[in-house]
């Protein structure tokens, strides 16, 4: 266990009672959000910081579950003297409504038919997510977020808040982000939904009440994912043209160590996570598109948002390249925000968001100790 | 009918009877070819090009076959007045063995087990597809190839013929091509390997004995190709975020065009494409690596090789962006052979090899009518 991190954490659920109007028009009439806390609330509830979780995140961001080896996903920037730092901040991560990790998703019963919901639950969408987070914080009876972060889908659900909330949030950090999706982001998602949705255990979505999952088509999902997260000079640098055995073997094993990575990459994201949820946020990402949304009222909104702005991209991101971070600042900067952008020279790609780099986490403890004044 | 086009055109079979043994040590004992010629050779047989086709062409390079009112697939560059000019020049294009227009090939019958191949067909590299077409030239009576033109994987074999047959090519034309794949594009092909092996047609590569083909997952493979052929910029320009109807639906129907784009693109492709031979074609890509293969042998080649060479790249491909084709030209003046580079600035992605555009054509026809001299 990291000498610095967090110890031993647990999860905390909480059943939401109010009905939940989704941007679909369906309504959830009730729901479980499964979520951490992480540090203290202070005495004046000044110190909350929101985290917002990727596709395949969850709500396990820091520390370590009893008798696990492995601690949350973002352990390296949350912890004690870490850039989100739990001596001083209080950290609540929440798993995605929909999400297949303890919250109520796909996988959860459905209380109106008794059965897994499968292809029933609802589609998802950013402002539905800040939505349910908005319940969990009037549980946790938080007055303000001083800082709301995420990268990915994480940051555009920090942004979301910022659009949605206006006062509700002091800080909004997105990182690896873009305000909407481009015709090729939609294109690699699309393809990773038809190769879940040709599975043959894919049933429309049913496939828990057959006893089976889509497992091939998920994979297959996950590992073109790992090609948009890595980047070519990453992916050169780990693998180049390197060969499993010494020589080639003219048939369609696995030859290339790129080839190795892939399929395993594939078939372990597959016991740990649910196809209806993968496709569910999939489409969230596809239907981000907040000015178009929200219109005046966003530009209304964002006029009333005190927020300061830190927007971070890293040089070698090709899902999410800096110039789509720069589209976030010029939005923010067009309505007269108060923005930090900062281009990570990094070769991580998209992934490097979840990567130690000192100028990244310098960057972040910096924007985060200057914005905490007064905790 | 484009007037300045190839008028009606006819494929012609030949059976090559002498046995070809393969890269992976295999041997077909005999093989059919099919392939076109445009134009007429010579009294001195000066005049003769060879095109080599990418992944998903074929021998039908330039006009129209009867009752088809689609011409060959570079109609634009073939013919007379053309950059390549049917007036001046003898053409010839073969679909490459093991594809399944007309060649040998997994869809072929076996003549040892009198069954259909499947994947029983030896696996192919750009080396045995060499040998194959230094066949056809011999029965031809071709004594050099004036030109050897070709873009992507054509490229790779017009490169390999400098260095494979250095004295039977006095110009290499190499467009959008790299000198080997990087770990990425290999990662591209392994998942389009994986969907179409793990369709349930795919019943181990012997599908068309069991009456069935795995369209799903080819349609999968050539929709994920489609990503990599187009560019981000001309995907936003074509589609954008632009919806197929006035809404969203919240479902997993087609909800962006770009959606629609992609599954249509893949449905008719698998009405004329067979599985094995994409296979089979992703390998081959992989493989090609001559600097590493060839090793000495390769330098040496390259020493005794006379011919010109065009290396050309388009500003906005990122399957093998113009970096890939500056290695090319790298290896070439290492070697000190005489290059010509032309990086295009064009919007089309990798697919602008096959697109019009007057930079590329004038700097086509320029090398070309410039090494023409003399015919």
């Amino acid at each position: 266990m990291d000498a610095n991190s967090i110890k031993i954490v647990k999860p905390t659920n909480v059943i939401i009672k109010n009905p939940l109007k989704l941007l679909s028009g369906k309504v959830l009439s009730e729901y479980k959000l499964k979520y951490e806390t992480y540090g203290s609330l202070n005495s004046d509830k000044s110190n909350a910081v929101l985290i917002c979780h990727a596709l395949s995140g969850n709500h396990h961001v820091a520390g370590y579950y009893e008798g696990d080896d492995k601690p949350g996903w973002w352990n390296n920037m949350i912890g004690p003297g870490k850039p989100i730092d739990t001596d001083k901040l209080f950290i609540v991560c929440v798993n995605n409504l929909g999400g297949c990790h303890g919250s109520t998703g796909p996988t959860s019963i459905n209380p109106i038919t008794n059965k897994i919901y499968g292809s029933d639950f609802p589609m998802m969408t950013v402002s539905d997510w800040v939505e349910s987070q908005k319940e969990l914080m009037d549980v946790l009876k938080i007055p303000f977020w001083k800082f709301v972060v995420g990268g990915s889908l994480g940051g555009m659900q920090a942004l979301q808040w910022s659009f949605q909330y206006p006062k509700l949030i002091h800080n909004c950090i997105a990182i690896a982000a873009a305000p909407k999706l481009t015709a090729q982001n939609i294109a690699f998602n699309e393809i990773a939904r038809q190769a879940i949705m040709k599975d043959p255990n894919w049933h429309n979505g049913n496939y828990l009440e057959k006893g089976v999952m889509p497992n091939q088509g998920l994979s297959l999902a996950r590992m073109l994912g790992h090609i948009t997260y890595l980047s070519d000079e990453s992916m050169r640098e780990k693998f180049g043209r390197d060969l499993k055995n010494s020589k080639l073997g003219f048939n369609y094993d696995v030859e290339f160590q790129i080839e190795s990575y892939l399929r395993y990459q594939g078939e372990k994201f597959v016991t740990g996570f649910d196809a209806n949820t993968y496709l569910l946020m999939t489409k969230s990402l596809d239907y981000f598109d907040p000015v178009k949304d929200m219109s005046d009222n966003l530009i209304k909104n964002l006029c009333e948002c005190k927020s300061n702005f830190l927007i971070v991209s890293f040089t070698s991101d090709w899902r999410f390249p800096p110039k789509r971070s720069k589209e976030i600042v010029k939005l923010l900067l067009d309505n007269k925000r108060n923005v930090s952008y900062s281009e990570i020279s990094a070769e991580g790609g998209h992934d490097a968001f979840l990567m130690d780099n000192k100028d990244y986490f310098d960057v972040m403890a910096s924007f985060i100790m200057e914005s905490s004044n007064g905790i």
